[in-house]
C-alpha cells in the first residue's frame, strides 16, 4: 500500500489541522446515535423502534408540488421543454416568488436571492467568503454545521482542555436561565455571529425585542449577523419575526433559509469597509463553487409558493406542530420541563443534573425510541434531549404514550 | 449606507486577500462574452445569432430518464414512495451502478464512489479537503473551476507581473508543440496536480501512454493527482482511457466525473503519511458541506445507468460528436488548424499570431457566431478559439456554412 512520502507535510498539516484537533465533535456524535440504533436493533429484532431522533420529514409532499416537478422532468424530454444549465443564482419567476411571499415590504430584491440546495451548502458557501481569518461567534447549543464548517475552514482554533470547545469559538450559551437569548453584555466581540431561529435543537423563536438587541450590539460592533431561519415557517407567534430583515438596521446582514429548497438573502448595502459590496463576491463564490439547485427542485420550489401550493405546505406544518403539541404535552404532564416545540418542530426537554447520553441510552432501552443528547449541540445542552415532531401521527401518538409510561 | 468600521480588519483581509489579487480573471472573462452578446443582439437585432459559447447541452433528456425521474417525482406525494434525507454519499443502489457500468475490473468499491450534484461542486468540496497550504499544478489550457476555487480556497499566490498568472500555481503548457501533455521533465513538484481528460477547453484525451507518465511522475513526487473526466463518455479512442483508474498504480488519486450527475472515487489507499485514509475525511466533508444530491435526479441517474438509458445517453453522445466532425471539418476544410473533437464535444481551433478575443469578436461580427477565446483558459490558450459542439444540428450546419464562407 502506497503511503504519502513525510516530506508531504504541507498537504498534510492542512489536512491535519482540523482532523487532529478533534474535528466535528458532533458529526461522530450523530455517528454514535446511528450505532447506538444499530446495536438496539441487534439487541431487540422484534421491538417497534420509533426514531424521535434526526430531524427529518416523514409525511408525503402535497400533490401540487409533486406533479409540477413531474411535469417539468417530463418535459426535459421535448425539444420546447428541455432547459440545460439554469443561473447558478437560480431560475429569475422562483427568486422572485420568494421576494414576494417571504419578504413582503422588506425592500429585499430580487437580484440579492440566491437560491440554493440546502441551508449545510449555503453554510459552507459563506464560510468560503468569510475565510479562515474571522472569529466567530455561535448560539450554544447550536446546530452543529456552523461550528462543523468553522472547523474545516480554519476558523475555530484549538480544542481546549475540556475536549468540547475551540479555542476561537465564542460559544454563546442559550438556555433556560436567559431564556435561550445570549447575555450580550459579556459577549465578546466576533466579526461574525452565527444566529439561528427557531432555533435548532432548542425550538426557541427569538423574540422581536431578542433581534433587536441582536441587531443592535452587532452594529455596535461592526459584526456581521447570518441569519439562519430554516425553520421559519413553523413560526405561530406574531412576537417572533420570521426573518432578521425584519429588524430595522438588519439590511447589513446575511439571510438563509431552507423550505425544501433553499435561499440566501445578501444585501446590496453589505460593504466592506473599503466600500466594496459583499454580495458581488458572494455571486463568484456561488457562479465558482456551485452548479446552481436542480432545475427539477427549483420547478417544484416555485410551485409550493403557489396560493395551492402555500396552502399545502401549510397543512403539513400544521401536522408536524400537532405532532410537537402532543410529544410537548405528554412529557410536561409527567412534570418535566419542556422547551420549543411551540414555533418549530422540535422539543428540547430538560433533565437537570442528568448526563444526557445517559438518559438517551435509558430511553432507547426502556422504550425504544431514538432521540438526541442535548450535548451532541454544544457543552450548554449537556442535561438536555431533542426530541423530533417530525414522524407520522400513529408513531407519535405511540411515543408519547410510552414516555408517559416511562416517566410515570 | 452601512460600513464595516475600518477594525474590522481580519474579515476584511480574508476577503480581501482573493478579490484584490485578481480573482477569478477567467470568471470576468466568461462574464465579457455576455456582455459582448447582449451588445451584438442590441446592435444586430434581426441577426440569427448561433452560440459555440458555454459548453451547455441543447438536445432533449432521452424520455427513459425524464420518465423515471417523474414518477420518482410523483411518488413523493405518496406514503409509500415519500422519502426524506438520503445519505449524502447517494443512494446505495446508484453508487453500486456507477461501479458496474464504469469501473468493471477497477477495483473500485461502491463505498469509494461519492454521488455529487456536478464536477464545479465537487472540485470545490476536494479544494476544502486540501486546504490553503498545498501547492498545485494544473493544465494550461485548463477548465477556469481548478484555479478559480484555488485561489477563493488560498492556494493561488500573487498574480504576477503579467496579470495572467499566479504566483503560487505551476502551470503546465499543454499545446499541439507537446501533444497536448506537459512537459514533466521540467515540471516543478506540485502536492496536487489538476489533471482533466478529455480537456476542456483543447477537447484533447490523454493517451495511455500520457497517463502512465502522469502517474509514474505523481508516484515518485509524492504527489496527489486530481483527475477530472467529465467528458469521458464522449471517448471514441480505445488507446484513451476513460478513468485514471485503468492505469496501474493510481489507486492513489482521487477521480471525479459528471454525466448529468457526478461523482467523486476516493480509493481506501489514498493515505496521509500518518497512515489515516483520506476518504474518511472526504466523507466529513460531504457529510458537512453538502445535503447530498437531489432525489430525483439520483434516480434519473439511475435511469441512465439502465442498458435501456445507457443506448439512449450514447445516442445523444453520438448526436454531438457528429457536431464537433462537422464542425472540425468545415474548419479543416478551409486550411485551420484544428485539434480536439474526436474524443470531447469541442473543437481547439488554432489562429497562430492572432489575439483570441480579437479572433473572437471578428467571427461575431462577421458571421453572428459566440465563440470562447482561449485565453480565457490560461495563457497559453492565446492564439486558440474554443467552439462547443453542443447546439442543434440545423443551428451546427448554419454555424459551418458561415465559418467556412468567412475563411475561404
Amino acid at each position: 500500500m502506497y503511503k504519502f512520502p513525510t516530506t508531504l507535510t504541507s498537504m498534510y498539516l492542512a489536512m491535519q489541522t482540523w482532523r487532529s484537533c478533534g474535528m466535528a465533535i458532533c458529526f461522530l456524535r450523530w455517528f454514535h446515535i446511528s450505532r447506538l440504533e444499530l446495536e438496539h436493533i441487534e439487541k431487540y429484532p422484534n421491538a417497534k423502534l420509533i426514531s424521535l431522533g434526526i430531524g427529518d420529514t416523514t409525511e408525503p409532499v402535497p400533490q401540487i408540488i409533486t406533479s409540477t416537478m413531474a411535469n417539468y422532468a417530463n418535459a426535459l424530454s421535448t425539444a420546447d421543454g428541455y432547459t440545460g444549465y439554469g443561473p447558478e443564482q437560480g431560475h429569475k419567476a422562483l427568486r422572485k416568488a420568494i421576494v414576494k411571499a417571504f419578504y413582503k415590504d422588506l425592500q429585499i430584491k430580487d437580484t440579492e436571492v440566491f437560491v440554493s440546495d440546502g441551508a449545510q451548502c449555503d453554510i459552507t458557501r459563506l464560510q468560503l467568503l468569510l475565510g479562515s481569518k474571522v472569529t466567530i461567534a455561535v448560539q450554544d447549543p447550536s446546530f452543529p454545521a456552523y461550528i462543523d464548517s468553522s472547523v474545516i475552514i480554519g476558523q475555530a482554533g484549538d480544542l481546549k482542555g475540556d475536549g468540547e470547545r475551540y479555542g476561537s469559538i465564542e460559544y454563546m450559551n442559550c438556555g433556560p436561565e436567559n431564556n435561550f437569548f445570549p447575555d450580550l453584555a459579556t459577549t465578546p466581540r466576533a466579526d461574525v455571529i452565527f444566529f439561528c431561529s427557531p432555533n435548532n435543537p432548542t425550538g426557541h423563536a427569538a423574540t422581536r425585542k431578542q433581534l433587536e438587541l441582536l441587531v443592535k450590539f452587532a452594529r455596535d460592533n461592526g459584526s456581521i449577523i447570518i441569519f439562519d431561519s430554516a425553520y421559519s415557517s413553523y413560526v405561530q407567534d406574531d412576537h417572533c419575526p420570521r426573518s432578521i430583515f425584519e429588524i430595522p438596521g438588519s439590511r447589513q446582514f446575511a439571510g438563509f433559509t431552507g423550505v425544501r429548497l433553499g435561499w440566501t438573502v445578501v444585501p446590496d448595502e453589505l460593504l466592506y469597509s473599503n466600500g466594496f459590496p459583499v454580495i458581488h463576491d458572494f455571486n463568484r463564490i456561488v457562479c465558482t463553487c456551485f452548479n446552481g439547485a436542480s432545475n427539477v427542485a427549483q420547478a417544484g420550489g416555485l410551485a409550493c409558493l403557489s396560493s395551492q401550493g402555500f396552502k399545502a405546505v401549510n397543512s403539513l406544518v400544521d401536522y408536524y406542530m400537532e405532532n410537537a403539541n402532543i410529544l410537548g404535552e405528554a412529557l410536561a404532564s409527567v412534570g418535566l420541563q419542556v422547551y420549543g416545540g411551540a414555533n418549530a418542530p422540535y422539543i428540547w426537554v430538560h433533565f437537570p443534573g442528568s448526563i444526557s447520553w445517559d438518559v438517551c441510552k435509558d430511553i432507547l432501552e426502556e422504550t425504544h425510541i431514538i432521540t438526541v443528547p442535548g450535548s451532541g449541540f454544544g457543552p450548554s445542552g449537556e442535561g438536555f434531549l431533542r426530541l423530533s415532531a417530525f414522524g407520522h401521527r400513529e408513531c407519535i401518538l405511540e411515543a408519547a404514550a410510552r414516555l408517559k409510561t416511562l416517566f410515570l
